[in-house]
């Protein structure tokens, strides 16, 4: 069977056809600038040169109808019906306390993630317009909501609650959610799978590093914590995002700049970061590793606290799970910078890993970097989300 | 020598009148409600009772006046003149990036101070009128500052910078200062003391756990990173106060609650920590301990979830330093809660440490609470701000 898993946002929407029984990719793009001028769809049929199509997509119904036809198309198409696409697997952002596995979507799903809306007030939204594109364009076809929220609802107590008045926790139910969730599982599942081990039986730290960055801990195959919380903002130093911070900064800087503190969020989500960390240099790792190659102090600056804070979440959560087994880089930049992930390492001698310097310039592939005698395991496990989610749909039909 | 140790607040000013020949306290006390209806100084002079004196008390100078008063007092008074103060050794909250160390007060000094209250408009403007009030008293006699941020002034970049715009730091020094220096500096020197060893050859984890409660970890003598930031918000749970937080939570409540971001601030800072995550119940340690005997979950939880907090503290300092040898435990929680420390040590059978149970049924003394096996030392250190700053006035001397 094959399944379109759909991640879509404001403006954009990216898919991939998936065909479930080898699970093969058929054809995956992204259609950008919904709804704006200059709509733009880039659809890459497998083993085929992508296509670009410049074609007004005033909305998401549109879009979604462009894409079906792309995949039907005679020339860069890659089935011949619309029935050979057996569900269709969404990735929405906030399952809040609600959603701890994927579920078939349905009228109360729906009215589920609209209220759930409230805590991903730009995610949620999106994801909605997407799921009813989707039920316009292909009626009668199973749709299934994948939560990035639903694998952290294992967590416990103490690890989800602030210390804030807990009259907020009842009220708004504000509380330690983590993100990027289907990355973790898949990754975590996958690094047990490679080293042929059950992942009940293990203690994992996956770090994905991309342009939005966590880390989580999975012990005995549940998540005991993670660093992303009521939204996407805390944790690490990510591309433009400050990550955790004295709270107080905050009113400081809203008074010192004149802000409000939604104009303040909005420079902690956008401005901050690796990005403001450089000085405005980048949130691109390429550049700032040959910024900082050529003594660029800021770039420096910004790679070292960046792996610095990656480096004690580890330590944190190697005391959390009481041991660690694995540690799996994932995601663009944990896939791809062997110089992140060697000044990362650097700090874990202490736990006992030996890293192989040869091994460890692998760039997104499967790959163990550590010395057979090394106590931790640390491994790059490309991610894949996508394939994530058209696994938890078929498990669904 | 005898030295005076003034810690001023705004309406509050302790005291202790310290021989620095033999370290002994002569006398000690609190001048409270000054400036407001209702003064109060307590005072106590060695081995004799304390004495309540209800006087009207406007300002700091009149404080400060009943404090010598108090001191040369016929009946309970300690010294019999006032040429046998030989200094006044003051705590000052912040000394930003200026004070690395203890200084004696002149006019550039005082200067550099008032510019600081930028950073803490509570605290240090309220340490100057004490300053202020003594110098009007006792003209002619040093007066030395002793700073709480100064012992962190050794942390590297990578782990006092935020991931903010780097112009923040530029024009405001926004950046991690930490606090509690005197007392991580004391505590981390006693230690090694007591165990027969260098500083200088030590990984040592000083957990502060009193009504503020903070970590730092002191690497070969030198704080490489604390867990307060550029106030005493950010870290660890604490009585009142949040500790660490999406920074995202405050804008979301800000909306919900239809506060500004000021009035966040406080209730961040007055009504959080395990007071607000119990629901209001306390931010007394008995209070929560006795609640969470009879069963109150919210007790429970916030017990839990500031033990929790800790561990995963020293978990990333350990992973900072590379390795610890020592962890200390003081100020009120942490020198008198056994069930605090147990909680904690509860995580850290991963570094190796053996606790013994008997030995961690101490209260407010100096021990070992390990095994000897342990492969990590987890004492107990009763701290002593005021000996610290009676010792750094006296070395300036």
């Amino acid at each position: 069977m094959n399944i379109l898993v759909i991640n879509c946002g404001s403006s954009s929407l990216k898919y991939q056809l998936i065909n479930s029984d080898n699970e093969s990719v058929l054809a995956k793009g992204l259609a950008e600038r919904i709804g704006i001028d200059g709509s733009l769809l880039t659809h890459t049929p497998a083993g085929k040169d992508k296509v670009k199509l410049e074609v007004p997509m005033p909305d998401h119904k549109e879009a979604v109808r462009l894409v079906i036809e792309a995949l039907l198309d005679a020339e860069h198409g890659v089935i011949g019906s619309l029935s050979e696409i057996g569900a269709v697997g969404h990735r929405v952002v906030h399952g809040g306390e609600k959603f701890n596995r994927a579920v078939v979507i349905d009228d109360s799903v729906i009215k589920d993630i609209e209220e759930l809306s409230a805590l991903a007030p730009l995610h949620n939204p999106a994801n909605l317009i997407g799921i009813h594109a989707c039920a316009e364009n292909m009626p009668g076809v199973k749709q299934v909501a994948v939560f990035d929220t639903a694998f952290h609802q294992t967590m416990p107590e103490k690890a989800y609650m602030y210390g804030i008045p807990y009259e907020y926790y009842e009220k708004y139910k504000i509380r330690r959610y983590g993100f990027h969730g289907t990355s973790h599982d898949y990754v975590s599942a996958r690094a047990a799978e490679i080293l042929g081990k059950k992942r009940e039986d293990l203690k994992i730290i996956v770090c994905h590093l991309g342009n939005g960055a966590s880390v989580s801990a999975v012990k005995n195959g549940k998540c005991i914590d993670t660093s992303m919380g009521l939204t996407p903002l805390e944790g690490l130093i990510m591309g433009t995002r400050s990550g955790d911070l004295d709270p107080a900064i905050l009113d400081f800087l809203c008074e010192k700049e004149g802000l409000s503190s939604s104009e303040m969020n909005t420079v902690l989500n956008k401005k901050s970061g690796v990005l403001g960390l450089s000085g405005g240099l980048s949130s691109d790792f390429r550049d700032l590793d040959d910024a900082a190659e050529k003594g660029n102090k800021l770039a420096k600056l910004a790679l070292s606290a960046y792996c610095y804070r990656v480096a004690k979440y580890i330590g944190s959560y190697a005391i959390a799970m009481q041991g660690v087994d694995v540690i799996a880089f994932t995601a663009g930049i944990g896939e791809n910078s062997a110089g992140v992930r060697a000044d990362v390492c650097s700090y874990l001698g202490f736990l006992g890993a030996v890293v192989n310097e040869e091994a460890n310039k692998v760039r997104g592939e499967e790959k163990v970097i550590t010395e057979p005698e090394s106590k931790v395991t640390v491994m790059v496990v490309p991610t894949n989300e996508e394939l994530s989610i058209a696994r938890q749909t078929l498990a669904l039909l």
